[in-house]
């Protein structure tokens, strides 16, 4: 059990984090997430700390790390089910996951990415409509 | 990190066991499950099981035991996610997981879930549409 499962779901790739992470699982994990995301075509990657008692500078830098390979492969990164102890312990530490977007739940946390998908490649090439989230405007549907 | 998180998707729970069982862990996610079942109204579970090497008769029979606690609660359980290795072990060992739907991975388990979930209440009787939850339903947005 020395890897970390990146489940797919959709267009998002979700990573539950539930044991004590050493440099090994973090690299593991990074290297699997940065090839599920090639392999994949993810827009976006949802990582759960639910399990996490603690957030510490180490596993702080991994997720900041996480968050800006993955942006450089177009893929965007938010960490949810964060306790509130561990917000707390973050803030009063002066730690911030720098580049990395938080949401309270996975539902959350989809809607989040689902809202900030760029035009995707495809769609594009299709027609004009170029991104879901205008079709709601009155004036792009008349 | 003794609870092994369950995250709500849509109608469905989903659970990534990636610690070592042990009775203590699995009564424990057993309450959780079925508290979050009632909670949640889920109707459909899926335990993903990628990162076990091992399936052996007590995790087998925690997994049977699940998907019959589920079912009484009106929630189908599809265990994904299973190694080669692991299937032809169960084989071998003749262990069934009786009452357990199994599926390549998470969104085939999604697809099983989708196709044989029954008609819901809200759906039947939409016009007492009590739970905020239910608002996103197709039938009722038509």
């Amino acid at each position: 059990m020395d890897r970390i499962p990146v489940l797919k779901i959709g267009d998002i790739l979700l990573v539950s984090i539930q044991v004590d992470m050493d440099d090994h699982t973090a690299l593991g994990l990074q290297d699997d997430l940065t090839e599920r995301i090639v392999e994949t075509h993810a827009h976006g990657v949802i990582i759960d700390i639910t399990a996490l008692d603690i957030v510490d500078s180490f596993i702080g830098r991994m997720l900041s790390t996480i968050a800006s390979v993955s942006r450089v492969l177009d893929a965007e990164t938010v960490v949810v089910g964060m306790r509130p102890a561990v917000a707390i312990t973050l803030v009063e530490l002066g730690l911030s996951l720098t580049g990395v977007r938080t949401a309270l739940n996975v539902e959350r946390g989809m809607e989040l990415l689902a809202r900030t998908a760029p035009p995707r490649a495809s769609s594009i090439a299709d027609a004009d409509d170029t991104d879901d989230t205008e079709t709601d405007d009155p004036a792009l549907t008349r």
